[in-house]
């Protein structure tokens, strides 16, 4: 967790005074179940709650950890100091560690997971936003870097809305699939714990109760989480990519937002560089790197070897941290991205209508030439374009072979660009319900 | 793609033959679409389908595209061969090359996972089977490799039922992702084509039509198919590595089935090696690399560039391959895998009552004895077992401390069986519906 | 390994009948030596050797595997059909089936990585061709894709060069590291075989005897050869992308070679795509996946599992025959690489003067005027030239505070070329040895 | 970076503090070589070294940074408060920032490389003592888990060693190929200082100067570093994997050293868990994380894109910092690690006799029976203690068809434990050079 790259909300969740507010309500809540069923007496379920609004001190149970070398029984070494030793023997009944740490982990996830459902509504509300704005400034496609047919910037906007739209789906189901929790005990077995302290417990914190868990909840879901999050950066990096090209000098389709006081460089003051864009393909390779680990995790021995337990200790706060920060970096870079509309009608006539030569290529076999007969016709003119700097459709006039075929007005009417943006709304209908 | 580890039918979705034949379906109902709105005559659109059941020519295709370096202008001029190049000059008609090579690659992998999820179906079936078989087949629990509390051989299949469940529905998620298909032409605007093309191809071949595509169908939906079968190939080595530490000399609580004619080693003819397992760990390894480059194809330049082919062209066909290769091997390796109740038993009595020692804490704790005493008591009759081979019941019985909390008959039930698999069937309703 | 993407030579290290030729050999070496030291009649060993020129019979020994379930053992028994029983008899003796397998493996990813070095100096040498061809090709120097300052083409390629010949070398180191060979027997104690025979078989395949092997060659040699493979493959990439940017529309200071014959669109004749380094890019992340996987195959369960098996068998063959196939692609790009010196002038003046914005800073600083003040003045008269069209130097002359501080012809002269320059045959020198 | 698997030695090289202080130096290097050959003036140079022992102002350039969102900039400015507006002007003349920034960053590799090296002889010091201490400590060797033939604790011992010793030989070579610095400009070509500043200001600080930069040192160099951490992780893991086998209740050969305070589980007083070699285990799963970051970092976009920067402001701290923790961690775990003899020898001889087969085979094989014969005559007495528990000895000694060709001093003797540690000398000479 970089602090330059963290956003305060996320972090917090990953705070440790966060984790055992998290561990005193699983303790106190199954204390509640307990006392239901008669396990424990009521009072002194009730009486755990006294520490309901204590802030717990985390150098404190540093402390004593530093002693029994385990979190758990220090936290609950601290609770007996505000709740009393007479009341606290009853907590934490029956239960084994990896329930309280299991369960609050999940819980954290959740948490996260609902924080960057928030950063990708924001980043789909400023595509969506730039995608009306632009639906109609054209600007030219390209395949393998190189001019092919013209596109507009709205279409651009609206991939990348669609490509994210799939990505919070994605994250709904890895939300809903990390939201369980477990109180099984230390083989996952019950012996010691009723089935509805669990039921209890999970019901309080939001979550399902984990259909069958060893000592711990099975880590398949966790890897499912991280590769979610992992499709989700790339999709990310796309995003960024597709602006650095646009900001390239030779390009300079787009800016990301430059304010008064920044400085580009050192040395180079006339820069302006896509260092948000440049950032954020970084981050992804970040968060993507937690994947492989995670699928890593899911092989476990038996019922359970802490293996997994470093590494989401890293990855856990690592990964959420910096896919929170760079979505709402994304977000503010597409909300102040600066449009050159005029640039990119620049670049599309840089190779004079030479872009037009599939609809000519088209034309000319709806009118009756042979497939290999139009292909040649059409790059023999495209030569001249492409190395004498010649204009495509003059040259195209002037070729008896081509105007045997088609008129001149034919020839004319391929060079029109509204033939290219005509199914724009369709495809914004699809993209948004509405074009 | 290894011939060891392959399966006919998976192998049969990647091989030329079928990809043309899916080409060729794509192209002849395009025409058809193309037809329907006036695009192209009828009668050239009818011609297309007397190639209906031409087995296509790969070594003439491969020549001819050994000239024009271009794989689908190549099987366009093999289909002229057949449909006679006054049919065929209607073909393709304003289509790009990748709404044929995207769009069969998405019907290859939903082929590829319908495979998948019937193998999945072989593995979970396996898996319920052999666990009601054991449903009550008493084995030790461990956390870390070391002896927790009783558990039953039937829960462990269980939790590898439910996590398969939970990949077999993450796969159908992945396969509805990857259904889609695209004609949208050269970067996406269907300019040169009606969508109600991509409409009725996509409907032909049961694919939904890809919101919004450029010229490429967006490689997010990639990622999260290969990410999934990352996942599930995680959970397959999680079973794999329980059954190779259930054969461990030490262990033996199963074996692999051994065939007859079988040799374990060139060497050592009484070894019985668990190399099916130890297969499925390293083909789990070889699925999970296929996720990191699923997801670096996720960027490409602006509306296409073809890094991500050379990379599908392998991980389509190896990834999926060795999946089915595996899971098949999984299922077979659970039918016939060899259980030793016998030897199960053995093992959880190796430290005489020891491991009914949470259970002794409790029932201290519940008597009045505060958490640190308890653990106290439970600690130090627990070693002299652990060092000295005593029988921990008998060392309990004689501490005086321990008895001045619990009776003889209370202690004598802590070490009751019953109790660790009273929740099994509990259990079982929540995994199978069933107990 | 995909049939476009192989070449023969690669591919044959690979094929069943080079892997049982160095079997043959590996046995029939190590007869040697136990006969010299008396194990085994020398006239067994002698026998042996009558298979020297056998081509085995392939399917034969996969038709006795699939009875015996084991490679080595099929291979014997197939070896005893050609040499007699009773000679075949002393074959093997005391030996494990890795100890033929390991070595084995090691011998062809010996014979792979001399391949891929001479794939790496036919890389080198047409970097350097090219190198010194364009020393003094003039271009813009770019950072995040903005213009900077001037640099050369030779330059471009020159760091290339030096990048490549770090990896040849760390190749060199990767070959040396996996030259080795045990036959060490069981549990690589060398109870039943005498380490002499390993010294001899290693010696006369031009291995060294491993340190202590147990009854594998220990994983960490075949993890630091993939990652070898790994890092070379991303430079590989770092070139590729240099192109691909280059050969971009707006940019066009390169292009790919583009034969006659060649078609690089069905529909847009007009486009020359650069496929080969797109696909090169793709390539990269092939090989790059192996890495992961062979760090995975470093641990082993005690004396060895066959987890890494699977793996290997994958990885050995594609991960090589891929680079193999994509370094003498990228040597053939190089080569042949069309330059357009041209453009990169126009290039280069596109903002004119402007790139020469920090000379001017510095010569400003130099003469007396503080950081800040120099900043300033060269940002004010820089966002003329960025936001009008201005000339960078005419702007400078007359801004009164900047020709308060230099004069003209101080001005003048920061906009010579020359400047830029200078230092190319330093930098020649340190790379080639020569300038 | 996580504070528990942190040591202070390690972070420090990482502290903001460290990072200016090199930045600093390199500044006042710069300087000097500057006024070497006339750039500046040398009382300028000199002025600057009155910051030497400047404690600089974290919080204060973290607060200029924030305006001018250059770090670099920042710095100066800062420096500038201490040194003076009127000498600071020279400071950083004809640099760019990558120049400070990236030969710091090569500088705390380098010496995170020399910590690591540190750590490596701590973990090969323990292995050496701990091999030589169970040289002649008998153990049954294992291949798939299962037992094999006898080896010694020593023989592990040294082979991790070995194996540990590459990985110090690797890592010797990476921290090598690390410590480069460039000072040469924009676009590395030295247009703004001369080659001399570089040659300096390496020499000053224990680096070579980069062959051939550009803006930025190449970043395959850093790939190859973080892919030899990876390896070294992957040894670790090796090595922490045999522990956690050898601590398994089963098992029982070696245990973690306990301390008196500790208590292993919240439940489970009794359980001894391998706690340390899990957590190692997960840790090489941190830091195998950062290689194909690393790897997708080689790639830049012409002379520098910052993409890097986020994965590197990451992985540099954190992977150096666990894996620098992780090794001190095994050092410390193998130097205490408690080694059961007893249990060792029971393990062995768990299968009475039955790891002696191979012996068997072969006596039987060089008495003249056929290789055929000879593994069923082995198979079937080996089954019969396999499955009925039978002792291998007595069984061979009555079955005639073996007696045939083995007299009963001949059987004997296979059972001989001393056969198998014949060459444990030999070994230990060829890894310590010694025995």
């Amino acid at each position: 967790m970089i602090p330059r790259y963290s956003r305060p909300e996320m972090v917090s969740i990953w705070e440790p005074a966060t984790k055992f507010r998290i561990w005193f309500e699983i303790e106190a809540h199954a204390c509640d179940a307990l006392a239901a069923i008669g396990v424990i007496p009521k009072e002194n379920a009730e009486a755990v709650w006294k520490a309901k609004d204590v802030e717990f001190d985390v150098a404190r149970i540093d402390e004593i950890e530093a002693v029994t070398k385990h979190d758990v029984i220090a936290f609950l070494t601290h609770l007996a100091e505000h709740v009393g030793a007479d009341h606290a023997r009853f907590v934490h009944q029956g239960m084994t560690s990896s329930d309280v740490l299991d369960t609050c982990f999940n819980v954290q996830l959740t948490r996260a997971a609902d924080l960057l459902l928030a950063d990708m509504d924001r980043v789909l509300a400023a595509l969506k936003t730039r995608a009306f704005e632009h639906k109609d400034t054209v600007r030219i496609g390209r395949s393998h870097g190189i001019h092919a047919e013209p596109t507009t910037m709205g279409l651009t906007f609206a991939r990348f809305y669609a490509e994210m739209e799939r990505g919070r789906r994605r994250l709904v189901t890895a939300r809903e699939e990390i939201a369980t929790g477990a109180i099984s005990g230390a083989v996952g077995t019950f012996a010691n714990i009723d089935p509805s302290v669990e039921e209890h417990v999970c019901a309080q914190l939001g979550l399902t109760p984990e259909t069958i868990s060893t000592q711990v909840i099975p880590r398949d879901r966790h890897a499912m989480f991280f590769a979610t999050l992992g499709v989700i950066a790339s999709s990310m990096e796309n995003i960024a990519t597709e602006v650095r090209h646009m900001q390239r000098t030779e390009v300079l389709e787009a800016e990301e937002f430059f304010s008064a006081g920044q400085k580009g460089s050192s040395a180079m003051p006339h820069k302006r560089n896509p260092v948000l864009t440049e950032n954020l393909t970084g981050l992804a390779r970040l968060v993507r790197m937690s994947v492989t680990p995670a699928m890593e995790n899911v092989t476990l021995w038996h019922e359970r070897d802490i293996s997994h337990s470093s590494v989401e200790r890293a990855i856990g706060p690592d990964t959420t941290v910096t896919l929170d920060f760079a979505l709402n970096r994304l977000a503010g870079m597409i909300e102040k991205l600066v449009i050159y509309p005029d640039n990119m009608l620049a670049n599309m006539n840089k190779f004079r209508g030479l872009v037009m030569s599939q609809r000519v290529l088209l034309a000319l076999t709806q009118a009756g030439v042979s497939r290999e007969d139009s292909y040649r016709l059409v790059q023999r003119n495209a030569m001249k374009v492409w190395e004498k700097g010649a204009d495509f459709k003059t040259e195209l006039l002037a070729d008896p072979e081509v105007t045997a075929a088609l008129s001149p007005a034919e020839i004319e009417e391929k060079f029109d660009i509204g033939y290219h943006t005509k199914h724009v709304d369709t495809i914004f209908k699809r993209v948004f319900g509405e074009a």
